[in-house]
């Protein structure tokens, strides 16, 4: 299956590609979409989707996922963040994929095994998980790519859980 | 000018359309987009941005304005709604249409005359600036309407200084 991990952003939105069965993952593509800071919300929302549709068109997911909003320290930043999320469920919902919702707590438990770990341990460990020779550059690309090994796995394991009930 | 205004929702979204020279205002349309219940955010958001475009294809407004997000008092609705909003912004960025962004404060100001003003005066003020012989049914309806005729005022009045200023 393939999986599209995104990380939102106003100005910065990662995203990340991986062919997984939910244990073994192959990174298939992983970069940023970037809106340039002198322009208005709406003109970077404009490119954010625009991006997204032309990754959706390039690589054709089966499935998606994004993380879920965290407010407790900045709600004005959480609420900046809202649009760009928005914007993002918007575009794979027009692309009729369905959408694993997660908290930064369950990705990271996922990824790491450790929910709070630091930014640097997810990217080591999506580095390591997908077996390539050197971390990913971009943080937002690597917490793009974590999102989706977080739904990959959440997938088969409900997937395997629910083969056993019904045995 | 035909000014398009949109009172954000994930559920209902309000939208009222107005020609307006800054002073005398026309109704043209307004209604509410609704999503139901059922869905899930993305599907919401999905049926609110084909709903909106169908609107701006339908009556072809030369500007458009916003409500911005208010979260003094609860964030999780305001990141509930910033959702909705990002997917207008990007409906009428995608249309080439410019945005006026405004608070409650601000709306409520340029209708009614008073920033605290309850939604029921709101609505009576739109019904008589508007002429019409009642109050329109949808309170949604009738907030977006007051949202473009802030925006329609606001513009003029930017304009009017503006000629000043150069004169």
């Amino acid at each position: 299956m393939r999986v599209l991990g995104i990380d939102c952003g106003t100005e910065r939105t990662g995203y990340g590609l991986i062919e997984s069965d939910g244990t073994r993952h192959r990174l298939v593509a992983a970069g940023v979409i970037t809106a340039s800071r002198e322009e208005g919300l709406a003109a970077r929302l404009r490119i954010m989707a625009e991006g997204l549709r032309e990754v959706i068109g390039a690589h054709a997911p089966d499935s998606a996922a994004v993380e879920e909003v965290f407010y407790a320290r900045n709600a004005s930043s959480a609420i900046k963040l809202a649009h760009a999320r928005g914007v993002a469920l918007l575009a794979l919902a027009e692309a009729g994929l369905d959408v694993g919702e997660y908290s930064a707590l369950e990705v990271k438990t996922s990824v790491v095994g450790y929910g709070r770990a630091e930014k640097s341990q997810v990217q080591a460990m999506v580095q390591s998980l997908l077996g390539l020779p050197e971390a990913l550059k971009s943080k937002d690309a690597s917490d793009a790519v974590a999102v989706a090994i977080c739904h990959a796995t959440h997938r088969a394991a409900r997937a395997r859980i629910a083969g056993r009930a019904c045995c």
